[in-house]
């Protein structure tokens, strides 16, 4: 609750429109009941006009089932449930109107927004064995409002796929950088692009890729300034802090 | 080297003005010579019209001296020296108009550019001894044309001290959330802030802080949304970083 | 065995009550039979007139069951099963008259007793993920005789959740604070407590969290005074210190 | 702040004893300036009535000087410098009434209070070595108002040195049990003593202790119950929770 | 694409053969075009007359299947399947001539070259456990073209059975060392070895072991020089790099 | 190959008994020959007239079968079967009169050997959980001609368990110590013993204990000297070890 | 105190000739105070006619005199002072009849005794750099009683060095095989030897070595039986426990 | 020692040129004397017509001289050594012809050969700070007789760096590409290397480089095929292995 709000309510006190034990669980209770959906797991209240999200993992498909019906019944019209098993889809498409992206493992409730950001995010990966991660963040940031530019399997290994499209990372406005193994594709895109890079390192490897963690270090210890970085495999995270960089300050 | 600069040289060829052989050399090695201060270890070539900058950790005075003044010889207007030892700092100041910001651990020469960004970069700490850092990264943000406000000693230990501060986060484009030991203030901030947050581990802390390891861990697995986390103690990344966020793609 | 019961066996081979044969036998075997309950996996012996406590994890049903009838043969009026499975508690219920709490996975024989400690015991969550711990907690409190509050799904990414049931912090004697990920509620509950409080990190997350460690090393970092913290996922252990502290040494 | 002092302050608007706009100001930031001294690194704020405590560790000695200096001058009647040098110690001594006990590193300023808890403290130790965090517990616990009883160098390598205090560990209403290398003392105590134990690793050892970390795995993974266990040579730490379990809450 | 490609096109433009836009195109995507099998998953694009390799790792019996069909279009004449399962292999032996070393989970399309290379490439194991890695060494080196001598079983444990094999060692042009466990191979063979040793930790072992981590450090701080490691049960890698060393540079 | 076994060879060819070639052959390859069962996974050759050591994980029960029928083939008196599965077991007593001991997870063909050590070997484990090492230390150690005493859930937790056998400790040559989570166990053993202490840490425990390494570092780190350590849930190394140390050199 | 010591205590009782009262006394505090001794840092208390052991880490020179000089007057007739700094030993040499051993680190008062063990204990190194733990292992070895053969700088990457020495291994009671960097030597000896071996890693390397990490994890790991570990860097330990193995249990 | 010179050893035995007994002592002993440099520290035996190497590291300025001064009296043409101190060389240069190379801190006694390899090799650093590491690489491979073309300050921050350069890449017979921080050169040079490539990850670098382990994780888990690792700062290692590779078979 900000400063504005509290103001408005001391003021109805002193106007008489509201009693001090009224205005006291107002300014306790009021946030939390507005914002009741926070009980949502592991994923921070996302403000109105905005998609409900849904954390889908470690959810019985009836428990999903069950939230996001309750949701519906609030008139939220976009919901996202993420990482949704194939399982859960198919219980849940048969009572809902369900969208299931598979790779992205989200499953949509309701109409996507049209891009409303100040330009397009470009979401980049190493190898084909990240698009899952990918597909996290491509889809999370088009239900914020974003175009997303994909642009898949361009890893080091084969430097010239990445030259050849360069335009595109010129183009973007922020920059997906999703990678496992040794991560280097950050770095890179660190180097070229002249705009925030959000970097993911994720679980792809085996042996001393400690299932992300050589990703991860490497993208901490980037050479190259203007990275940021989020946890392994955190394809949400990053989708949502780059539409908040997409866009202006509580726009979305 | 972006479509544009090809396209004229390539452009050049045609009318006859360039030779093959030349162009070649051109496309190579120009943006080479350009950023001849490339060569600076550990921070990436920045962009016309914005500040140089000397990775003072590692240099001798005599050194960080010579580069300097190689710059300002070609009319750099900007120059800045992070990590740049107090020793280090007198001994430039014999010869250079040198600023030094003690805390910062930054020397500066030329003048400060106004700000010119979408809005402001609030840096907090979650304790004194986090400022070191800090100011590294306030300063960096400021020589990059950004308004700055400083929250220091806001750690949740003391939660009241960032809860009357509500309004300067309400008010920020950016944030930089920088804390050692358990690192929860990062967390806490991107659940109150509308805006992105860049957290910055430090090593500050003893036993388990691990050097900062515990502060990263905290703020990677951040259940707050909204969150790019950097290296430990990497002040100036985090400035940068925060800079790009506050300024259209391209105007810096 | 203390002086005084070794003082009094003395005192009997002076008397001529004992033997120094039999008394060297008494010294060192006798409290092993007392306490034959001792064999008990992972768990101290408990005290009389507390309930006797089975570590279920890797026991088959028929162990458990084995085990709990030889301690009802000896009158044991309370037993608890924890780390207790779905299966063995339905192969438990069909010769014994077991109240299975299945979030807690502790089984229960005999009456729960009346709370008789100095005050209330809260146990805080991040996220409703962490309740199997938190229940582990809650019932172990409960059946060693303490009133124990819920304060589930108060994670310090939606703070106002928190903030909200300050009064409920304030009126605690110990709180039991419960957290995976980041683990940033053990220090803002710190910060806020005016009394002991027990961190418990718990295995929920992925990626950085690392099963757990990422909140453990947050909370043993905490910047706040007055936090001790148990093993990971340790729910039975933090219930069980709890109670101690709520209650006088050796009243239970 | 908590809901009463709220309620009095809304009702003071309602009464137009105070304006909206005041009471704002009132909500936000008044609890930061009576707690003005929540600046001090590291350590909670301490509640009224208790000493203040300045963490010494990277202050220069006039900093000490002079935050002393000021509390002083509010009539705080104790004051306790933890992590304080030897150096920091002798200038402080120049100009202030200093009581510095040397192996807790603790500057003392003012009266050490009478103990007033529920019973005693005891603070162990492996060895001698463990000393220095031992002392800043004790010291810590005896400025809280707690009668400490010490019991140094009972290391498990010589088990009758315990066994022949087993007496003091039985009159206990908490311990402290501090030990580096392997940190067996404290599983041992756990198993012995009927009150909260609280675990103290410390970097003592070489080799694999690797700082403490040895020690510390051993008593999060203690198979005694009752066991709590603070950052590696975080003495001050159990200090302060020892002295909270041995008060009713709200009295210290 | 290297200097005299660039030239070539340039000289075009002025030659009034190309434009300038076309060159552009062509500077930065024709590369791709010739490489487009470089979208195979984690092995670097192989250069022409050198088999495809597709990694199997990940992908369904029909993705593999599709691919190899595609590239058999091509007209190319040997295809490696890497980490192939023998569920894929059954499958697509059904519609492809696939030739399945079960031991190397490699599955082969087309004719093996006769060895050209150097010399011969020892491929040496210290136990038996560590076949699967030394087949994949093995038929990938054979692949390239190489004459492969395997020595297998020749851990230290048991000195005896690698010295009366140390005229083999002395034949090799390249020696291939795996092993699990503490790794110790790798040295005695370095020590003795007259030309380059690759090292290959395996995931053989249990408790320290880590699953390779101990034979990984074992190899990386080998007393003996001449020694290079690769990834933790990277078999494929070493007989790729190994193969590179038993060849002339572009030869193969 | 020892010194007068090599005498005797080269005496062989002065005396023209032995051409230089054969001896050659006869140097390096002999030892292979009579040692052939050294291709036997993980576990050293074992010396004529005790038993042979079939390492059972990972062989399929058909290899298992096959080893152990060549061996019996040669006369074989006794051979051991370690980490053998009950399936293994199962299948191999169809064809073999196998004497199984299932908490060692040990297959024995043959019979056992009178004991003909110096003294006793104590095997003591922390708790129940531990008894499937301990088992393994035990029969090794029988297999090897040792009286063994099993003391078994002695766990610190409950010292009194461990002071009540201390005549048991005290009668041992050797003592195996087998714990998990923190290995306390080892320490307090060591402090008590006369002998050699050889501790085995298990992976029992779960959290912090990270399988095994926290007992690890605990035994390493004994501030009781006379202890050395063998790898987690390494049973039959420590019976090896013990067996060795019971026993005059070569003797067995 | 053993099971003797104590009956005759309580048969005192019954014969009267002791007081109840005393017994207690006697029974827990006597062993104390015969082993005052054991007040000495981290080295257990050793038997009688013994020597003593100080440990001189982290003890001035005053100290290590005081406590030396304290034992000479209880006609301790050998002292040993382990990890002991040139500048201690001269400061003691004014004072005490030191011999100092430096490569050893160990002070030594009174006359070493004549060996009197089963056999010799040998004391290899993989390098000359290991010497000074080789040596701590050495002395602490004689001085219980122990004759020791030197064999250092027989490292595995001049596998003829350790081949040339069979004999002295094949020689000996017990092998202490010392080794950094990647600790090779410890497996080669392990399948070499005929006797116990300990395995002593060193901090010896840099980089990967992390200060022993991987001896020691290649020790644990080793594919040789007959293997034990101690802590890294520690001589002192692996020559009490070969002296323990190289005596009959009691005899020293 | 190999087959040949064994078998002519046996042959003489048989001739009657040589006792059996010498010829035991010749079959252990005579490499052992041939190479007593062997015991020169950390780097193994180089054989005849190569330069000595000593291991300056952790020798007093004497020894290195003693050792040198001995190896010149054997006629030794060329000596090198490596991790030389300053004051060392400074204290050498005193009584020997030294030559030393002061960014590589390596010593040189001798004339350096004239290069004798199949190719080049490229010596590339990410920056100016990797400069000591890859000066040892060159100086040694110089001084092993290999042509040695040196790329620094071309990391992947700036690619135009490295792409400007790629025809140096494709002219060489191997590259050592040596990086701290993220590493992400490696991989990139190995994409674009048609030839092996050795990695050397350096502690450059500051927070989660953690002293070359984010770069040692990077090569290991390098997309690109053909590389091979070695220690961290380990440049000598990389110069022997590039030489090894850039000769034939025992030219060198």
């Amino acid at each position: 609750m900000n400063k504005q709000e509290t103001l408005r309510i001391l003021q109805k006190i002193k106007a008489g429109d509201m009693s001090p034990e009224d205005a006291l669980f107002k300014l306790y209770s009021e946030p939390f009941e507005d914002l009741g959906y926070a009980k949502l797991d592991h994923h921070r209240e996302l403000r109105k006009g905005v998609p409900e999200v849904i954390y889908g993992a470690g959810k019985t498909p009836e428990q999903i089932i069950g939230i996001a019906s309750a949701m519906r019944a609030k008139n939220q019209k976009l919901i996202l449930i993420t990482r949704m098993s194939a399982e859960a889809a198919e219980a849940a498409a048969k009572v809902l109107p369900l969208n299931y992206r598979e790779t992205a493992r989200i499953g949509i409730l309701g109409e996507m927004p049209p891009p409303d950001g100040i330009g397009k995010i470009v979401v980049a990966t190493g190898g084909t064995s990240d698009m899952p991660v990918a597909e996290e963040s491509a889809v999370t940031a088009e239900a914020l409002g974003n175009e997303v530019v994909r642009l898949y399997d361009v890893g080091v290994a084969g430097l010239h796929r990445l030259l050849a499209k360069l335009d595109v990372i010129a183009d973007a406005q922020v920059v997906i950088s999703i990678a496992g193994m040794e991560g280097a594709l950050t770095s890179v895109i660190g180097g070229l692009a002249d705009c925030p890079v959000i970097g993911v390192p994720t679980s792809v490897g085996y042996g001393t890729s400690y299932n992300g963690l050589s990703a991860l270090l490497s993208m901490l210890n980037s050479c190259a300034s203007g990275v940021g970085v989020v946890n392994i495999d955190n394809g949400f995270g990053a989708g949502y802090l780059a539409s908040m960089i997409n866009h202006k300050r509580g726009s979305k």
